[in-house]
């Protein structure tokens, strides 16, 4: 299990406006099968196998595409940790619980 | 009015637990006047003036080396958009109602 | 064609010295076909057909894991351009003639 | 000594090629004083005081609205080791070294 972020930034738009090309991104995820996902102000989170995760990054890229674009920036980065699980709210209830909450 | 995406990840730790890292970077984020934030699975996120971002962000930067780390790579992603106000709700709402949610 | 780049960082290291993990994801380079590379003070950068690239950066990210560590933060950022041919030579070239004009 | 790596990009743009802009930021770099840089296929690299670093990454994330952008996405990844001197020189030479070159 992975945690993955992904930013999806398509480059020469007609407005700067980019939320109709995030929201393509984000009808990907929801169709997706075998991972979960959070949509966040920055990107996309996502829980999932590794390979099967980037099948749906490989997706999400190509959205824009779709759309008529020429240019796609994607930036993912992946937090990938083998000595325990890792999951979306294990990261931020370690966090939480360290603070006191 | 900016929205700001920060990783810090030190280098050289002890084990592979960074939590104790991100949680003195949120106590930084929660005494922080003028910005607002959010805590992720992959990192913070943070609204406001860049100038005022940036001096936060330089204080997350430095926890690790007060915990005694000799090394830390943080990336920070700034979106700054002029043609009107960008905000973390204001981001996620106008994808979800795309969404049709 | 892509240009990607790429960047491996391992997390609870012995030391903060990285370049040991990084010589091992640049060998992965070396024997990879179907791919140029260049090495930067940051990260590699990486030229070819997007899912050949992710091959190979899916091999360098198991490259820490193979010298026992047990867990790592990889970012990749892909720059995907498909009205003209993208190439790592012609992004440095079009911005340089820009500078000499 | 900081090692940082800059990536400006400038959204709803009237094409996809975006090396005006990238041209703007390096010619902001040229006339920095306190750094030294390097163009690379995917951004620059600076290297210099971290102060300083973010005095002049501040500069060029205001060049593509100089030129009349609305948006701009700027990320900016800071590499800070303190137990030794960090150059770009030496980041690579350490690693060339192991691979015996």
């Amino acid at each position: 299990m992975v945690v993955v972020e992904v930013s999806v930034v398509p480059v020469g738009t007609p407005s700067a406006s980019l939320s109709e090309y995030v929201a393509g991104c984000v009808a990907v995820l929801k169709q997706a099968g075998g991972i979960t996902y959070r949509l966040t102000p920055m990107g996309t989170i996502i829980e999932g196998e590794l390979d099967r995760v980037w099948e749906v990054v490989r997706q999400m890229h190509e959205q824009p595409f779709a759309k008529g674009c020429a240019r796609v920036v994607t930036t993912v980065r992946i937090d990938d940790r083998r000595d325990k699980k890792l999951t979306m709210d294990g990261k931020v209830s370690a966090v939480e619980s360290r603070l006191g909450r």
